[in-house]
């Protein structure tokens, strides 16, 4: 854990966090700020996570993705489990410093989904009507990229109800 | 707003809510969700922001992007103010259903950040070393795509210390 003085720059005005070069994230209450990576070649979005200041710390120094885990509460190097690894290829920060853009390379199968799947998001909500119970979400990813029960065994699901 | 019964399928198990067909997103405590924006020409992301339940109801229905305004604490259609909104070209939920990634095309200039630039996140973080107070971002935007002042007038700025 970091303890005491944090490796960031103060938020001392509006203009310095949207116009400056200087890093001064915004963690929200419980000490987060949320994560989009994306796959760097194609664009995907694989997943949406969340990092404390030492998930952004280590992910900085070591290039590699590294999030807050809620459900374990954990700081969680992605990969060290399933080896499937994110390589940053680019890292982002957004206009006001309280969300960060990771485009990564993915080691291994490319999967970046628990569940299986390539992206997170392998479900699309159709739109044009009013959404109702009986909405049927559409398949965009035919097969999952590996067995989760292989690779995770009896680990509980991060999904909650 | 919208009342009493919700438009969505209740959560009824994880296999269901990660495996089923049904729509049955998981709202925050302050009953929102993420919503990571991609250009679809390119993928780049654009912003992070927040639905409630009535946004996503509101994007379904209409195909253009709605969220849910944290700092103005409202439904917000982008583009009602700045004329820049944002067709929906796919709209998919992620695994648990606590996130929502909306793929779009943006009217006008194409910009969807309040600063100016066409993104959101235009500042890189450099990798490779351990941050601290001194490291400087990296600028990939290189002009802004329209004057905020010009477009929102005096309407408070939503960055927040």
């Amino acid at each position: 854990m970091m303890t005491g003085k944090t490796p960031f720059a103060p938020r001392s005005s509006v203009e310095q966090v949207e116009e400056g070069h200087t890093l001064s994230p915004r963690f929200d209450a419980d000490g987060l700020l949320p994560v989009v990576t994306t796959e760097a070649a194609g664009g995907d979005v694989l997943m949406l996570g969340y990092m404390n200041a030492e998930a952004l710390a280590k992910t900085i120094e070591t290039g590699e993705a590294h999030y807050f885990s809620r459900s374990r509460q954990v700081l969680w190097h992605k990969g060290a489990t399933s080896g499937l690894v994110q390589r940053v290829v680019d890292l982002r920060i957004d206009d006001d410093q309280d969300a960060v853009w990771l485009k990564v390379e993915v080691a291994g199968s490319g999967a970046s989904c628990h569940v299986g799947y390539r992206s997170c998001f392998y479900r699309t909500i159709p739109t044009g009507q009013p959404p109702s119970p009986d909405l049927e979400l559409i398949y965009r990813e035919d097969e999952k990229t590996f067995d989760p029960q292989q690779v995770y065994g009896d680990a509980p699901n991060p999904t909650k109800l």
